[in-house]
């Protein structure tokens, strides 16, 4: 047995024990540790590099790594086997990519704008936001020895009178806490309930002396990222806002691989660990002490994702999801409870999923195409969610049709060796000198925050410049010389947004023509879905009034450079419009609006999937996009004209 | 610190370490070793002995402990402080009355008979062995791509077709077998289903081919005793039947006691688990294990128990139980589920708990008063449940009312030093000869088993030997000397049934007058409380026809020695019935039928309940009764008679 040692840049070391021929991938997972590995470890992606600190490991050379990276000791853990002892360091960039978890700073404006103003055109288009949650105060006589009725009978008699109806439930979780509550607040409570088909639900009691409100999640379940907030169920008051990376990446950046660990012997339960137990709950704690509540105080919860994080959320083989006939376990399921799943709110709680229309089109769309309004609009709109897949949907108030279409994780760093999501350190724009090739960039975070790596929009922008400062050609490959543009052992040219020692990173910051292809199949995937489906529907985008771009592309996103580079359709700019996470707006929505939450499901009903491989053309459309701007360029006369 | 080393006769050591001054019982509680302490460590009971077999314990001799035996190294751990390292030996005679798991052989006809009984009683009184459980079969088609309608929608359509019904709910637990269940079972399933207010819950999935069935679990926790059986929920079939100590028994042998430790920091879950985890979890796997079945299998459950119990195992608060004006938090309350309390059968299993009336006459009264079927009768009937404290019923099918007295645990050995349960090595029934003072006994188990205590049943007929022989006198005192009676050093007198030699125990089985006190006192409260509560409805002991016995005395139970010693009333002999657990058959009616469940709640609301202590002459009365047989021996023709 050889003794295996991680290190971190912070935090204690972890050991383990392994036997030597044992993948150092392998046992990281076994260890618990999150390495990143996008490509689930077949030396594909060239993410899970750490460093060799102590001791020996069997682990060959490859692209992923230079010479001088080797010679510092750096190591693809997917590619290298156990031989003894060995102590090995995994880097920041790897930390800042998984991401750490951020609770959001509420007094920034911006991070409650988009729920502020979906709230209003929800309830404008007559969806108000009314559930089924209340708080009512229950003021009783004491008990005396003439008087012996017990605890919960004594509240009931008493709510039956409050509410005006006699059937009243008390969960176990309430009566466990009656006898105390009562008794310290001399029988003057307030209780939480809960409304349901002419029977109340006691939540939860408190002394009738606390400020007492019910509070509600909305979670989006990313196959990336995990991002929630807490809201006040009177009034759609955001109280916390968190997100982080979701912890089964490491189990495979994409659906397909989750999919495949999770039939794995003890997969289920190590899917369903990664994302509720060491994702979810931690943020969750967080969020409620910065509310200064406790997680019972939780009394429902929305979960808007795609069919295969829905399915491992809930510990549901997801295997059938993948393999013909596609046939998912469900599209609209009984919420289970918090106890049930093992999230730490109230254990009564239920959560809610927003409904799956397919094994390809998920809870994530539906919830999404609630706060993209296009269900509202007599106008001919299209909603574009950029997430690790791409999905449209395209309609108005008459009709919606909706494809999904492998994009691929780019647009939010995956797939990209230097790219990350769009958080401290991310370089979000970028314009480059056409003479001198140099580069200017913003990065997000505070003043002085160095870069990390690159987010989606940046990558857009700096694929933009790169094209149109003649850098490289249309199939991506790099033309020019300079400073900046490197070429490696194996001729894959370059180009540095940063040198390593201008940036916190162990390495230069910069994009490969790998990357660039990566990024330019992901853009094609997306402008040839739209194309085919139009064609499908005997229209094209002539027709088109508005466009919605969603997901975790980052707000900085320049509609003009994304046009430019063939990625969305050259129609006016002032048709598009960013609307951030539609995922987790939507579930907002759905949780305080009863009614809109019977929207959406109504919208998932009549919504038509389209299977883009059934049309004839749809690989040539796909050929045809993997260019800069197109191989037809005559379909971007805006950048014609530049 | 000092390392304190649990020894066993069987078993593991158990090692921990404690604070120099800490004391031995509670040392041991932190360690999870279970010390029987019934007096909680007053050192007043003289059970918690244990055997020094190395180092040194700073511990007093007491009136519990013989020199010899101190000589020996036996100590008392309640009043044992740690001053070093130390090992202690828990010795048998404590593992006897703490009681081995015992999973009964249903092969003898003798463990079944009570419930076919009660069952065929129940079913002619007009309340039929009907439930909400049912296994229907689903024949689906089997999806294509052109019928992609998922799995949940796939079997919620074909049951409403089969069940007739269209509102049918799938819980979480069923929902995440589905698609692997259909799949295996080419989409031909059984389903277990429960009816409730018009709505079908699917419970659990099985391929059709598999002989499926339903099964529930009906349960009395007893103070010191916690029983079960596993029933058909089609036909009542018993399946397997458990027991145990109650787990909960090393914090007090007595429900105050249990309070008292509920209410120290941590006790809520402590107590709970002790008596789940510990305790019920273990029976019910090893049952299922001999059933042949998963626990998951488990639908249903119903508990009987006296309200402490109930509220112990629900975990909420009982302190409010002993405090004036004495408030039960529930009588009845909605079903707590397996998964809300941690008990290890179906998680969406709903655990029904039998109603209380009150704090001192709980669950297993009324579900006792059920299987007494004295509701039944026209004739005015008796229903004493002798458990670790005695509860009387007396009424008839026009009314009920009942009454509880603190008779403490005598009659299931507990207060008397050689005192154990009426299980293998317990000596049930006795005689003494009146000449030779010599005893002849008969030990419960198998051939050859030589004693290791007393239980209930034969404390009764030695009481009546040496009283009607002439050793002791109405008072209790010995009176007589000879080989067989000895005097302590304090001049305690005892009667030696089985000299250590002859028995399974490291020192002589023997009756001490303390023992024979605390059995008086016991009796004397059963006597006095049937007389003062007859009294309070201006009646008396003449107008009784039917007296049915419960309780964990033993099957043993001679009445007419019990009536003798002024245990019970001298009534004809033909009128007395002995009904074994009663509170367990109750149960078990109550799993399987909703109409005896009903009636048994009818019951509980209609029946009265009379404060014993309310009554002038109580104390009068309860005084005169601790003599043999009683201060006023007319009461007694039957005695003088002999």
């Amino acid at each position: 047995m050889a003794q295996i040692t991680f290190k971190f840049e912070q935090g204690e070391d972890i050991v383990i024990f392994a036997n030597e021929g044992e993948n150092l991938l392998e046992v990281a997972k076994k260890a618990n540790v999150a390495i990143d590995a996008p490509c689930s470890g077949n030396v594909s992606c060239g993410k899970c590099k750490v460093k060799l600190v102590g001791g020996e490991i069997d682990s060959p050379i490859t692209r992923h790594i230079s010479e001088e990276e080797y010679a510092q000791g750096y190591r693809l853990a997917c590619n290298s086997k156990v031989t003894g002892d060995v102590a090995v360091l995994i880097p920041d960039i790897s930390a800042a990519y998984r991401s750490r978890m951020k609770i959001a700073d509420l007094n920034s404006p911006e991070e409650i704008k988009i729920f502020n103003d979906i709230k209003e055109q929800v309830n404008e288009a007559g969806l108000p936001f009314t559930n089924s949650f209340s708080v009512v105060q229950a003021t009783m006589d004491e008990p005396t020895m003439d008087d012996t009725m017990p605890d919960n009978e004594r509240l009931r008699w008493k709510l039956t009178e409050v509410l005006g109806c006699d059937n009243i439930k008390i969960t176990y979780f309430a009566l466990t806490k009656l006898p105390e509550v009562m008794r310290n607040a001399n029988f003057d409570v307030k209780v939480v309930v809960k409304k349901e088909e002419e029977k109340y639900y006691v939540m939860d009691v408190f002394p009738a002396t606390e400020d007492v409100k019910a509070y509600g999640l909305a979670v989006d379940i990313g196959t990336t990222t995990v991002s929630m907030v807490l809201v006040d169920m009177a009034n759609g008051e955001i109280l916390a806002k968190g997100s982080s990376g979701n912890g089964q990446i490491r189990y495979g950046a994409d659906v397909i691989n989750r999919i495949i660990q999770q039939n794995q012997p003890g997969g289920i339960e190590t899917l369903k660990k990664a994302v509720i137990e060491e994702t979810i709950n931690p943020i969750v704690a967080n969020m409620a002490k910065s509310a200064k509540i406790k997680p019972t105080q939780i009394y429902s919860m929305l979960v808007a994702s795609n069919t295969t994080m829905n399915h491992l959320f809930m510990g549901i083989p997801a295997d059938y999801l993948r393999m013909e006939p596609f046939i998912p376990t469900f599209f609209e399921t009984e919420a289970p409870t918090g106890k049930d799943l093992g999230v730490n709110i109230n254990p009564h709680a239920e959560i809610g999923i927003a409904p799956n229309i397919g094994s390809y089109v998920g809870g994530d769309i539906t919830a999404g195409t609630l706060s993209s309004m296009i269900w509202n609009f007599p106008e001919l709109s299209l909603f574009i969610d950029l997430g690790t897949n791409g999905e449209i949907v395209f309609g108005n108030a008459d009709f919606l049709v909706s494809c999904a279409c492998s994009a691929g994780p780019a647009f939010e760093g995956g797939d990209i060796s230097c790219g990350m999501r769009a958080t401290d350190g991310a370089i979000e724009s970028i314009t480059i000198d056409k003479e001198t090739m140099e580069p200017t960039y913003s990065v997000i975070g505070d003043e002085g925050q160095k870069p990390v790596g690159l987010c989606g929009s940046g990558i857009i922008d700096i694929i933009y410049e790169l094209f149109t400062c003649g850098i490289i050609t249309p199939k991506g490959k790099f033309c020019r010389e300079g400073k900046r543009i490197k070429h490696d052992e194996y001729g894959i040219g370059s180009y540095v947004i940063a040198f390593k020692e201008d940036a916190e990173s162990v390495k230069d910051i910069e994009l490969t023509e790998v990357d660039i292809d990566n990024f330019i199949r992901a853009k094609g995937a997306i402008f040839s879905a739209i194309n085919v489906m139009l064609e499908m529907m005997d229209m094209d985008v002539s027709l088109l009034e508005k466009v919605f771009v969603a997901g975790g592309i980052g707000s900085g996103i320049n509609m003009q450079k994304a046009v430019c580079i063939g990625m969305l359709p050259d129609i006016p700019l002032e048709m598009y419009k960013y609307i951030g996470n539609s995922s987790l707006s939507g579930a907002y929505c759905m949780i305080m609006s009863d009614e809109a939450n019977a929207k959406v499901s109504e919208l998932s009903k009549s919504m038509t999937y389209i299977e883009l491989s059934n049309h004839p053309g749809y690989m040539d459309e796909f050929q045809a996009a993997c260019f800069l701007p197109h191989t037809n360029a005559s379909l971007f006369p805006s950048l014609e004209m530049k």
